[in-house]
């Protein structure tokens, strides 16, 4: 799980010991940045398309003048996995911060953007994907603008630390009982044949693989609902499952205590995480179905 | 306003071009951690103890281990202004993160918090203490619990660069209209002789100053009402004033371009002032009443 050793900045490649952060970086005191983490399979981007237009939306929403445009971010991305001679299953995770500049917390002038992005190995989480996992909910604390993919995450590593804590995956999130998402992934509830999930409003994050479940429930024919669930509404879930870029599709086998589904996978879960393994031409020897009892 | 050179660390003190934050800092990637900015007058610290007794409350309420028992952090904050002798006003920035380990939002195992502390010259903002400042009012779109005083500061970024592209000093945040503070300060409401400002709850931040402020009106009976105002409540205002390490007590003028008590900093306003200026054992000559016409 090390980090491969070229780094790509915002003005060139450098080794990860060479890699020295500005003394007064915005993200380290404000947390004044945006980032992404996008999946690799087999030395192959996933959804590239739909994360780097996030990072522009976000950086477009902080107000942040990214370094390169669209083109050359592609072209840069693209190198970072060639230099790494990246073959595996990996993930890049991208950080773009205000700049440095002496501390105060209006914009400072004349300072440009930093960009850091490095590769880590990611293989799939095979055991989760098939087996699911247990979660607990939680207040969800947060800022109102959660669909900005920013650096304030504190709140989110507390929910998931709490999580963790108590044997748990997830956390499942609720603003005074209704389901937001999850720590670092979307939620969805199944309920006779139909999948339920908050709107991509503002408070929560519009996930990449969101967008994917929500494309190939159309295609199935299942109906997508963005309509927000509320705790109490679990009890009556046929299935509940996650997602996100390192998560894929994950059931959730139970939440604060009680059983979803008996603790198995349910079917929808099963054709969405299908679904997903032909998306990401996973091959069929790396299927969490192939050696599945 | 430049940077001393000694830099306080966890593990001991180096120049600022020596310093090299971690790789994986989760300050930087998570804005997993909290700081402190302590005012310094004349090379001595003013409110220290209300500053560190807050860091350890920031750093319980979100579970760090702050590597120096409260008589080091006082040692060390001594050692940090006499290594850079300092004898100006100035102030410190204090800034502990959980430490650096792969990215994973759950708190990682075996590892320490990093400390980063320096000094900065800050002459007093003699204009705005003695004139006043405008400011917009702003929805509070921040987290629920801002008594902690982390490095998720995004937001308030966010609101201070709104007023100050509006060519004001200060945001005043409400949610849904009820007024919590300013993006970097408390802020007061005076009406028939009595101040108001939000009750200390989570989610606004228990300034030091804010804790003076308190205590110069309960010596001068001045009733100090712990209860929110709203944005409406602000037209009937008497006086208007804000408090911050950095700003001390400050004049709130205008709002939303229509004057406070014609736009000139009110009695008890001014009363604070000199308390606070006594208190922090101002010298005549650089007091802010020293020259007014």
């Amino acid at each position: 799980m090390s980090v491969y050793d070229y780094i790509l900045t915002h003005t060139n490649f450098v080794r990860k010991d060479d890699l020295k952060y500005p003394f007064e970086e915005r993200g380290l005191q404000f947390g004044d940045g945006i980032y992404e983490v996008i999946r690799v399979y087999k030395g192959q981007y996933y959804l590239i398309e739909e994360h780097v237009e996030r990072l522009y939306r976000s950086a477009e929403a902080v107000k942040i003048d990214i370094p390169f445009t669209k083109k050359e971010m592609y072209s840069h991305l693209d190198e970072l996995l060639r230099k790494n001679s990246i073959d595996t299953d990996a993930k890049v995770y991208l950080q773009i911060t205000r700049g440095s500049a002496p501390r105060d917390h209006a914009f400072p002038s004349n300072t440009t953007a930093n960009l850091y992005a490095y590769v880590q190995d990611l293989p799939r989480k095979m055991d989760i994907m098939r087996e699911g996992v247990s979660t607990i909910t939680q207040p969800d604390v947060r800022w109102d603008w959660c669909y900005i993919k920013s650096l304030n995450l504190l709140p989110n590593v507390m929910a998931k630390q709490t999580a963790s804590e108590a044997g748990c995956f997830e956390a499942i999130l609720h603003k005074d009982g209704e389901i937001t998402e999850c720590s670092s992934s979307n939620v969805y509830l199944v309920r006779d044949g139909k999948v339920y999930t908050h709107p991509a409003k503002k408070n929560i994050l519009h996930g990449c693989v969101r967008m994917k479940v929500e494309h190939f429930c159309k295609e199935e024919a299942i109906p997508f609902i963005e309509e927000a669930f509320r705790v109490e509404d679990i009890q009556y879930a046929d299935e509940l499952f996650l997602s996100s870029s390192t998560a894929e599709v994950t059931p959730i086998t139970k939440v604060d205590g009680h059983l979803v589904n008996e603790g198995k996978p349910g079917p929808i879960t099963r054709t969405i995480q299908q679904k997903y393994e032909q998306d990401a031409k996973i091959e069929e020897a790396s299927s969490i179905f192939a050696q599945e009892v």
